[in-house]
């Protein structure tokens, strides 16, 4: 029999629908990835290549020889610009719109153009991580911005062709509706239990364990209970923090630890599948934001969603995330 | 410079980002599908198998030969089925789980292995639909059913391998959240106007024209002012009907009309393309029920969902919906 399962960071539920029940295994990618030269001449991402991209609000050198290793820079083709304003405008007497007013940049994360962020050092993570939080505190601070949201898009299945490993940053005058569903529900549990949602759940993942992919001194990965999709992993700390622009340097080294291990664990153990992954934190000015703890969500881009989910918001999940984390957790990565 | 635009049925925010605009004709598919025979002897769905399926819960026969046109089944793989109970269960002293309790049934929507529902005659459309609604009508009248969901997926990147044309049937024993919410913006709407949102909606959308890609006596379709992906289709009804369960045979007529136009107008503009469409309803028994009106979204499957999108709720689209509507309109079907 199947089990329905909700998520009590949205209370929305998931299917974990037994009869089609798959094994860890199953979701291995059966074809290779094609290989990808050191450089490309025709990047716009690799060194040399400078002058082809918007300008730079960021970047890390070496100080010996000034060559970049992160390197951040306005999106060419940006969803969200710096212009206009914010007042509702509206359509055909009855639908509201806005200017998109917003920042988009591109965090280039290494010069190497075959160097996939599964088979980066720990430094170089700990660089692109520095990164995200310089450029994600100085976003937070522009006066028209609610939100900025910090993601990897990997692999076509996750909906980008660039090659060049890459993640990204867009900063939205506007709370997404499904945010602000998900604090709301943060806070109406404070409200009702005096406790915090996500200290609530990181605890009772970790008294449990059956969901544990790995542990840190600030961090815990788990393949949560209700998991949307297969092999979905979460990376929260254990602090409570509402924004990611928070976070110690301390931590941020050991962000870059586990998500080091927990990537080159995908990598290995799917054959380098395509995924997605997410950083929320909580909105500029939000007076419940204690509620709220930032953190991470990888998904790997496994199956397509079908017209059941699209229309209901209810995931099917063909395995059960207590033997995908098993996997997970079994796997040496040395 | 981009736009927001605000789905007046959910509160979601959607991009509409000019700066990578795309034209209609940017989406037709490139590559082309295999051809398929009319009969493949390993099809489940194919005549002459029928003994491959679980049981047949309705068909609809010739009545020279008996020949079925369109044959109901149960579901052989059932993300939910009628066993267990709906009480809640506490897991790990923390998360709530329940039985994987519903129904899941498979419309096999032709005897023909290799004809799309594009390219039925009207009156195979019509059958179709009739199974919808008697399945439909069957389903929701169960006591521990909440919801029923029809929808469909065509194509791998809509989630489905199975090459013969089917549509399925889930009955749920909880209400999404995702559709609650929904159920609740159109509730706050009737509160605070006293009219009707779907039926406001669909006025400003046919008094403006520039989203419309068809009309007739009963359905109107259109791209919606805030369609969350290109090519996004919406069909709804003329009269406030808040259960697909009680259209009326004549409007049944109209609208197999409308979809296969509509089915056609897609698969002939954009090369034949993958797509889902869902039919949502009221849930049984809700209370505010009016307030929503059921209706049916058609969702091209073009482009896969980035990290931003994930991880915000706020898709972006490429391409302003009032061009795509006018591609749509304009594009001869004979």
């Amino acid at each position: 029999m199947s089990e329905l399962r909700q998520d009590p960071t949205t209370e929305e539920w998931v299917i974990i629908a037994r009869e089609r029940a798959k094994r860890p295994a199953d979701f291995v990618r059966q074809q290779a990835k094609p290989e990808l030269p050191v450089f490309s001449a025709s990047c716009p991402f690799c060194p040399g290549n400078e002058a082809m991209t918007p300008p730079e609000t960021l970047s890390y050198r070496d100080k010996e020889n000034q060559k970049w290793r992160v390197r951040v820079i306005s999106n060419q083709f940006p969803a969200l610009s710096p212009e206009g304003n914010t007042a509702r405008k509206l359509n055909d007497d009855f639908f509201i719109s806005m200017d998109g007013m917003g920042i988009h940049e591109v965090v280039i994360e290494t010069p190497e153009h075959n160097k996939a962020l599964a088979l980066q050092e720990k430094s170089g993570v700990v660089d692109i991580l520095h990164a995200y939080r310089e450029r994600y505190n100085a976003m937070i601070r522009v006066p028209f911005v609610k939100l900025v949201i910090i993601y990897k898009n990997y692999g076509p299945m996750a909906g980008t062709t660039l090659e060049h490993s890459h993640s990204q940053l867009v900063a939205t005058p506007v709370i997404p509706k499904q945010l602000r569903t998900q604090h709301k529900v943060a806070a109406r549990y404070y409200g009702s239990t005096g406790s915090y949602l996500y200290a609530d759940m990181v605890s009772h993942e970790i008294k449990s364990g059956k969901r544990i992919v790995m542990e840190t001194g600030s961090f815990v990965a788990f393949h949560p209970f209700a998991s949307h999709s297969a092999f979905e992993t979460w990376i929260v700390p254990k602090v409570n923090q509402s924004s990611f622009g928070d976070i110690s340097t301390n931590d941020l080294e050991d962000l870059a630890h586990i998500l080091r291990i927990i990537l080159l664990k995908l990598h290995r153990g799917l054959n380098n599948p395509d995924f997605n992954y997410v950083i929320n934190s909580a909105p500029a000015g939000d007076e419940d934001k204690n509620c709220f703890r930032w953190h991470m969500r990888i998904i790997p881009r496994l199956i397509e969603l079908s017209g059941f989910e699209i229309g209901s918001g209810i995931n099917m999940n063909a395995v059960v995330p207590e033997e995908t984390a098993k996997f997970m957790r079994e796997m040496k990565v040395g």
